[in-house]
């Protein structure tokens, strides 16, 4: 159960409001690197959390601290829409020189929300939660996690980088700190369970005869020359320690995939030929291909 | 510039063919943990990459292999429809026990695709690009790319749990592999680079005077109880070596937001106020709120 | 700022578990009636709130309580899905007269999350924020708010309909009395507003000058018969106490709409015209249409 | 069965062409507060109802009148968009001081449709028929629809401020007005089956004994600070007179959720435990909790 | 303008009710080859025709006629509903041996619309209104209505062929034949204006110069083999009358692709490289590419 | 299986790194014509292409293509970024005439991507997978293959001549050159398979007796004035050569449709009636309508 005390975990000032500003920030709050998507994705984590408790107590407390982070970020949005234009009169009259404000803006900000955020992207689009991740592998979650910190912190950087508004700025160098710590943490988990050697591959409780061990530390080359880009992953022992980096051409172990032809009255056209009459029979590979071109 | 050959990367046997795993295989396909997606994530992070060019040709290298784990796995589709109801009389008809197979399936592999794979997820949720995740930071990309190949994994592993068809054991087998080394391929780059002492956090290229460097490395407690959950991220060295992790309760630093009245003509309704009269001049916290109910 | 304290709002409890029920209570997470939505519905509002503070406190408030049902239904999902089969294998086996289960359940619950919730409506559509209503207007937003409790309570009835598991029921009996409260809640703040009569037309601060009174409350019909269905809406005073309702048969006031030419080179057809060449003046009413077929 | 006349149901002029306010319509075609969502709205609970036929009358009265509210603003859409630059050299020339045209433009209008409207909203977001609320529940629907417009007359109205042409100010008067009715005649229908007093709560046909009435009137506080937002929903009568509403401060009725752990083989990591040794066993909240940071 | 009868354009009987025949029919309503997308499609087209006015009245009509085959269909979905179970019991009791039909179910038609039909696929996706294709070239357009006819048509075809409900198979057979029409239709449109030799390539406004010509029709084989598919385009004139087809090997024209190195404060890892120092410098072709593997 | 050569297919030079460009180009990668669509669209027709397999390969050879065109579009967007504004400040003093740059960007391409492309379309919508059509259906298929070359050739002249741009109108050249081609190939496939009399109407492998050939070939006029538009499809030979065109005015068929009543329990309200009081009893048509208003 969750509860509020109706103040900003950090203060949310804006000396210069900008309704472009405005339009970059909802990417922090419905981007895919915003803050609904690690708010809610903690949450899922944590009700559906399968094993030791304290990973959900964890998740737990980090995905209540987002909420907060959505707060300020919405207040922050709301105030950097205080000056904007309404009309197109006005916003004509206010720009001559620097450009039209209004044509830059999410006119959602105008139209739909009274100057206020939206549950958007910096491009309009709404959040979508397909991008709430819980697999149910608390290895796999922590690295869509720190993947998620990763990317909001460069985010943050970004919008940083974008005001010259030092409340703007202030707001964000706090959360560009919390970002840090989010990306720490969860990388933490990978450690205390073991790191690399013990969590890897992801999920580590399959056994080993289900899968074909001869490709799984083998770099495959796709490039036409033969030739493959060198590095950590062609060489020396892999990461989980069970292997050796290796690198092979990629070649197909498959023939040509042979569907049946269509059944009677499953919508195809005639000529697509008929169940029972396979259609590679009259179409080999001889005689559907042209010899190579000059 | 990109070539194919027309073979499959692994051969794709279906022996028992079943349409309702032919709907489970469409998870790897079109769903957030599938083959489309990396695909195009390999190879947007390769055409947007700005750095070391090695790192452009891996990643070029695996998207490439990637579209052809996609060819793979919808000629699976395609084969485990091939004996398919396509009536619902036939259905009833065919499965008097085990229950009704055409109930279960992606219906659109009747009606849209003549029996055949879609771009759609296990419950027929077309793909939606969101997911491709470039950055433009190589660390960022590298454990996106992770966390893709974890959660892909662990979907591998549950699809062969699923089936008892020899070919489908058999093929996703190899598809169970080809993630183990992608995994660890990614996590080698990160390696390379220098490890998460040297990448985080990222961006590692921000100016440490932009950060609240006193929240960076603090757990910070939501539960009202005033407990934290403890663990490697409450205590010793950070993981990048340039803090040390601690815990605090999470109190707010900022008061309650306050936003302007309403502009005149925005759209808002008589009661909510007019510009210059702060609502919350008529509306002080002693007023607004009753005292603590019993 | 948010805390929580890790129990749930109201216990949640699960005898038989039900796999379908699991995806059945998925409608009430991520769907347009559930819980994620009214949710970010209300902090939206909230964070956006200008006008009467109480309001905002109002909004928190509840928003805050949302946060602990979209807690317990993900409870509710992960309590039914921990008998669910695994494998096709296993389905058959265990259902072989009532149906398959595994056939209708959301496969997302076996192959993405292990078992947990996902952020996705009954048929697996993830939560779209588009849906989060929050227009800067407290009278349009107050009837958003029980528009969006009354299809919410229809659907916790038709759920406890759906279940016959006694903690299902115990559950689905709390959240059926708070959506009661919920609507009544909103609703109320429309009263105390001065109700329809103050409130009404929304937004009830536009000048009256700006808006077409004679069409202003008349009732159109559309129907060739020219029969109009009457009733409240076609007598007596309007709601806002300002008009008389009335009903007339609905004619055009405008004429054929006009497009001009397409430009050159804007990628139209040639025989589309020239830019200066209007293509009604080659092709008026007379010529362009038959007369009346026998 | 329907039928067209080809001709606008008020007239659509434009005297000064403006590409930007052609992106602001969109949002009245396509957003969510917009015409293709209340035609189809009306339409879909108009097909599906069930009760006294003349409600399914006059929502398809409505819903037909909506098509052609569709139309006048796709007419105002390529009507504004006939003088729009189609280059960035011409959009350069023609506008040195007020700031770029083009730039604001929703481009598709010149790369996808010809200067023509799109299915969009103001963002380019294109419609999402999610939106189509049609319950089978006429109380909850006519609420959705005096919600529909509601926002809808905030947003024409919010476009009548952003224009300062003659002829959209005209049409606009004209939109206005039938979104006065509009909102009329869907809570006239409330008022018709007798008002708050019997159709709440909705839906009014759930036998009582399912409802934990206790929870019904009770306004709870989330608030750490024990203070609740008092007003009309927390004193009086209940607004279905079955009532009297309280407050009260909301306490966890349930305890900590407990979820097994993972199965073998769902895809979990080893260190998640498994099925039938609960993981709070090792984990009790004494030994996974530090005590209060100081 | 529009205007309806509230009659259906056919008769729409349901001899026996079936809730998952129900679900199948919502492709028809709501899927990518459905009523409601051909009825936006030909509306939209409709109003940004620009060009003779013949051919938005006939786009005009059309469209309308299609709102009515959306009526038809809704209503066969909420009466293949009227028998279905609203309860689990229920489901199991009623069908023990033939599979239980609510597993199999759009839970919507229970939980969302009280048995009637949503604006949704088969899958339960919700129509998306980016399919609503109006490019403002009639050629481009009528092709794409001949396209949305031919599947639309599929998918009729083959519902007639899931259902035996004599009254569906009438319902469907008239929905065939307007299908059969309508493809007619957009075709001739194409012919009347010349045909492929006219109309080719679309658009035909576009100056020649501006196309480089050599590549205009020649079929580029990317086989690694070097073979091609030969057929009519490979060989022979030209469609448009313009050329003459041939086939070749693609062979890149272009080199590598080389961007400049992030800059600085964008957000990369300093390994990245700086603004100035090109990656490439460090990193070429010879050292990061290993030899050919054996 | 797939291969790649890292090279360009045809040389991608941008003189004049133009941001807002870079947001035009992003439609022909994500746009619904673009080509990650066509790439897709081509792919999955050939992986469940059942019928002549010289049409997979054709199909296989050109989706093969079509990753080289999203990779010449990916870096023509990456380039056109390089000299994007960072910060508001640098764009104001950079644009003091023009217009503000970073207004009107796709913001993503700063804050998400690092000055790269992204999978969106020019609204910065992400492509959607709905949009891969594989009908299963040969004939159906090539249409709306040549459809969305279509399209695809109307943006990239669109394109073209938004830009000056040598190196971009080179490029563009290009791919409308291949647009050419690709629409040629589609309806040679069309002509080689007997044209549109052996191949109309698709599927043409449905029983005649299915269809109410009476309305297979008439025009329906739904203008309320009885005037249908004349042309090509009202008479001579239909284009199957099995008909004759002909028009007729639409009358409705069937009669008003008629639901049950709700079922008790199912969400409706009391006042919708009860299952097996039809509601039309109590509301004949006589009763329910006013007379038609003077």
């Amino acid at each position: 159960m969750f509860y509020m005390d109706g103040k900003l975990q950090y203060p949310v000032r804006v000396e210069k409001p900008n309704p472009i500003f405005a339009r970059a920030l909802q990417q922090a709050i419905g981007g895919v690197e915003g803050e609904i998507r690690v708010c809610l994705q903690y949450m899922f984590q944590a009700w559906g959390c399968r094993g030791p408790a304290k990973y959900r107590d964890m998740l737990l407390n980090t995905g209540t601290e987002e909420i907060g982070h959505i707060e300020m970020l919405a207040t922050a949005v709301a105030l950097n829409l205080e000056k904007a234009p309404l009309s197109l009169q006005e916003d004509a009259a206010a720009n001559p020189i620097a450009g039209a404000v209004l044509n830059g803006m999410n006119l959602r900000h105008i139209l739909s929300s009274g100057l206020a955020a939206t549950a958007e992207d910096a491009n309009g689009v709404p959040f979508n939660a397909s991008h709430v991740y819980a697999s149910g592998n608390i290895a796999a979650d922590m690295l869509a996690n720190a993947t998620a910190e990763s990317s909001g912190r460069a985010l943050a950087v970004r919008l940083q980088g974008m005001t010259d508004d030092p409340g703007m700025k202030d707001m964000l160098g706090f959360l560009v700190a919390r970002d840090t710590m989010h990306q720490q943490q969860w990388l933490a988990v990978v450690e205390e369970l073991g790191g690399h050697q013990a969590q890897l591959p992801i999920p580590n409780s399959h056994p080993d005869s289900a899968e074909h061990a001869r490709f799984s530390y083998a770099f495959f080359g796709h490039d036409v020359s033969g030739m493959v880009p060198s590095g950590r992953w062609t060489e020396g022992a892999s990461l989980d320690g069970k292997g050796t980096f290796s690198s092979m051409r990629s070649e197909p172990l498959g023939g040509e995939p042979s569907l049946a032809a269509p059944r009677p009255d499953s919508g195809a056209q005639q000529e697509q030929g008929t169940h029972g009459a396979p259609p590679s029979a009259a179409n080999d590979a001889a005689a559907r291909k042209q010899g190579r071109p000059a």
